[in-house]
């Protein structure tokens, strides 16, 4: 089968990945599930992984096909695999996980203590065919279609989980910021509005991503390359500060506004990783607030944002690519000329 | 009344204070209070105060009088008063608040919008009288010396607060590590082993610090100046890290621990405030852990730490002192020489 | 001025209450507060409180003025008042508290220990002017009517408090189950429908009811006066049961309706009061289910259920009437006549 | 393999159980996993399984051997295990589950759609072999006999699982009754002693089990047949009542104490399982009180518990009875005459 590869980190995106030929995989363990993908959408975190911006975190093992965003039918399963069939069509979470470790049983599934995350770790999406396992596997409702949907299986369920954290602390009428209205940004916005009360506030630098803000359900929007975003925020708020900021950009500037934005006791929660968090203890103690990292999300919050799907209440942006596309499209996001997300159909 | 007061900002400890003569303060609203201080413990802040580190943070109108962690005999009380009366010991939360904002009636006392911290915004207790407010004082049980445990008034429950907030999260036989045993740490120390079954790990420089960890129910200690912190706590936890971390140090090095020592999805309290918090944002994003500023308490949880207190689960280590000698005090703690606690007994 | 007052108690409806002509209220505590009433609902515990089925729970000293869910302008202040001014249009909590007791300053305002309920342990505001505190008013938005939202006082925060607690506990497309769509039901729904993304079965034996629940944003209808409840709340998950259950009847058939109908780990939320909760101790613990009393709620759940007024989140259904009718509306009710909430207005 | 077996329902404990001569169990799937019995306690719930009480709960196929409460040496391994091995000693948790539901995945596996309860639904361990899986299995600690700690497999981790969810919602010095000072009880004391510091009152209306009670850790002990105890929780609480009441009997008496112990807030949770609950609904609305069902627990709380054995924080109280004994030990615990837990010693 065909499959987009990484064979060495580069800042140059235009070659980034070749297309190789490489083997099928095929079930080797009872709970195994092998899916042809229809869809895998590409993420920041693929460019950053060229980059070889992982490489302290986890190992990498090159070539490796990138890929962590797939959805497509089922074409194997092993043999004690009940919950899906072949045929069915379904979205992958990002991580097939053990699932007999204290973390997996605590349902903390990307704390498992093996996990592997293919598009990461091992082979990823990018290629027709994709092996994962029973666990990471959710069935879509009849009628979606899984091209449609995949950015769901990393950009979306890192935004819900950022989310569903915040809207634990969220009353209504609470001030809550987004920043970044970008893939994750426009995919937690909705999931806020759905899931609470809250008086939302984004902030983009781009017009069309605070249009595109306002009509999924932001009461305010901001502009930060022209406004005072803590001026602006105490107005809202009466001098108060927002409850909750959900930072999908995650830059220095973005972190900085912590101190002065964040209402006491509230969470600062660091989605985007483009740059650094820095500030003195003292503001932390002073406000009492969190910098909270946040990072994918659990099987079972896949399962909820699939079910947010079918409510109608979280619609995605996509454009889609041929696989054939797979370097225009990294060159294209490097260049933010990406709107929504770009998925990639490799059969 | 005499009363130890703050005239100019200085880095100078040995003649920071001058013992001036002032108005005996009067209850002037329904709920006032005056207490007769028998004890008022000196807290790093003071030395924090003195040098000026707050102006960014709070308004200051010099001179003032210092001091805010209270305790003594009630001597006056306003006419709607009823909890308390002339004649009652009592501990003095370290605010007063309004009582009226909705921060006030959610419980979160330390958010109030019109809150006033003597010692701190208004005169504080190295003074023979204290001007306080009902809701402030907590009575104390039969046979408890105020001056012997005026501490918990802001050390205490600064560090039973954090702690509060880490026993949410501790299972039984997690591993829970506590950076700095000093004034606050051997306060939080005692609180998490009565409140949970989590396995202390503490660090200290001291060996007598250190000493008195392993006394008060830590499972282990680890040296930070010969020892490898982030290989030692590996090693106690099988690589998973601690589920909690209280840093009652706050400095550069020991935030800077978090990324290595937490485990995922774990806090890292910053309750000192030495120095600054400063990591990748994908390192938060990667070990899902969280920065978790933290500040004083609520009023009921003064009254959970006397409990505490009552119950024999919390000792403290006080050295006492008369008011003349309050730059000594100063001066000592700059240099690291008073162990435990030191309590000005002003009357 | 006019009040329409108890003298004893009855199960005679139509000549339950005597108009009489009393002393206005005046503010004897500098936290005091008058208003004058434009709205107060009438609500079925003023029925209950009719027949003296409150009498064993509280202190009644009748002759009484009846009427908790107020709402009106501030005529009068204590000399300590800083929230609210002459002037003012406010809500008022049904409670008025100490403050200062435990449980007050947890911001748990119905558990004070000196609690005081205008309508059901003192005079309320079937009358021209009502006396109650600061801390129980919440001052309205501009443009509210004070009539239009006066039964938020009471049947609107117990319907939130009820629903804050399910939301909790609720997934998003998790189902949730509403008993009875009337005062309450018609609130609990609107509320559960904008803080979270539960998927809402609403059960009511009037079609006009289900009706409005479909339209207020309930997904399925059932009518368990024709329909098998169990075997249709099967249907819909699966077997699974639901999570959260809203009773806000409280009857003894819809209590019995728990091990059937909740799921696992579940909740059924008592909150109408008519009848028992009758169950072997075997199906709690089979079913893992718990019946949760509820009453009434927070100062800053009325503040919140405000902000849902403002944000058009919530509306009542209400029709308005003379003092001079409330004996009327007091016989409407017992016979199921009245729609939506009735409210007198006084002045 | 010898195996003690149910035939028929009964109410004649003496002759309950017959030793059969049955196969030994394999493995069969990838993840199963086969125990050599050595220790496999004795449960109130089987005496109720004998009488045919679980029939309107669980399906049964007779004869099945009895026996949910399992410790023992690992024998045999499915093919994909790799927590356990062939000679590990190791505690069962009482149900194998199938890891891949929503409910196992949310780490709530007692809730697992396809769940077995080996000596409930199918054959348990009251005989020479048991057949389990690794998830259900954890390792014990080196030096801990298995025989030892056999119980807490279930009446231990059952009163694990309540008193986690009562220490969630108790702050240092709240009252929390303990209900029961037997099997369950003494276990559920210890835990609360460690995990909270809570001041603990104990009822019992055997003197040894009060006795028990105060050397494990609970301040107060009533007798409920000789002193009045909503009085006396009166007393003891300025009148406020309990937070949390652990109920290990469950019977009518029991659960009747709730309205008038409970604090206003707090629940009753329900673990044993004698009786009913029967309040009028009005009783829980003016409290604000739960009855809150209890099954069993987590597989992780499992592992917890385990931690609590290591760290020397619950002792078990057992006597070892032969398979052969076996309706003698029916008997005896029929008639109360056991003390502490019985273990059966198959092999």
């Amino acid at each position: 089968m065909q499959a987009a590869r990484l064979h060495e980190y580069t800042e140059e995106m235009s070659d980034a990945l070749s297309i190789d030929e490489v083997d099928r995989p095929e079930v080797t363990r009872s709970d195994g599930v092998v899916v042809r993908v229809e869809g895998a959408g590409w993420c920041q975190t693929d460019n950053h992984i060229i980059e070889g911006m992982w490489t302290d975190y986890v190992e990498q093992d090159l070539p490796m096909t990138l890929g962590h965003e797939n959805a497509g039918e089922v074409v194997e399963v092993g043999e004690e695999v009940t919950t899906v069939e072949v045929g069915d069509t379904v979205i992958c979470h990002p991580v097939t996980t053990c699932g007999t470790c204290r973390q997996c049983r605590l349902g903390e599934d990307m704390y498992c203590e093996d996990l592997s995350f293919p598009g990461l770790t091992t082979d990823g999406g990018f290629a027709e065919f994709l092996l994962t396992s029973e666990r990471a596997t959710v069935p879509l409702p009849d009628g979606v279609d899984p091209a449609k949907i995949a950015p769901h299986a990393d950009a979306g369920i890192t935004a819900y989980h950022a989310v569903k954290k915040a809207v634990d602390e969220l009353n209504p009428g609470d001030p809550a910021v987004v920043i970044g209205v970008g893939g994750l940004g426009h995919i937690g916005l909705q999931c806020l509005d759905a899931m609470s009360a809250a008086n939302v506030v984004a902030l983009d630098v781009k017009e069309s991503a605070r249009d595109l803000a306002a009509d999924l359900g932001a009461r305010h929007t901001i502009d930060p390359s022209t406004e005072d975003v803590a001026g602006a925020i105490d107005d809202l708020t009466d001098g108060h500060g927002a409850e909750q900021v959900l930072d999908f950009v995650g830059a220095d500037e973005t972190t900085a506004y912590a101190p002065d934005i964040v209402a006491p006791g509230g969470d600062h929660h660091v989605v985007g990783y483009g740059g650094h968090v820095h500030e003195p203890a003292q503001a932390l103690v002073d406000g009492e607030f969190s910098y909270r990292g946040t990072l994918v999300g659990r099987y079972t919050e896949l399962q909820e944002l699939v079910r947010l799907v079918e409510r109608g209440d979280v619609e995605l942006q996509t454009t889609r690519y041929d696989l054939s596309e797979i370097n225009t499209v990294a060159t294209r996001l490097e260049h933010g000329e990406i709107d929504g997300r770009a998925v990639i159909t490799p059969n």
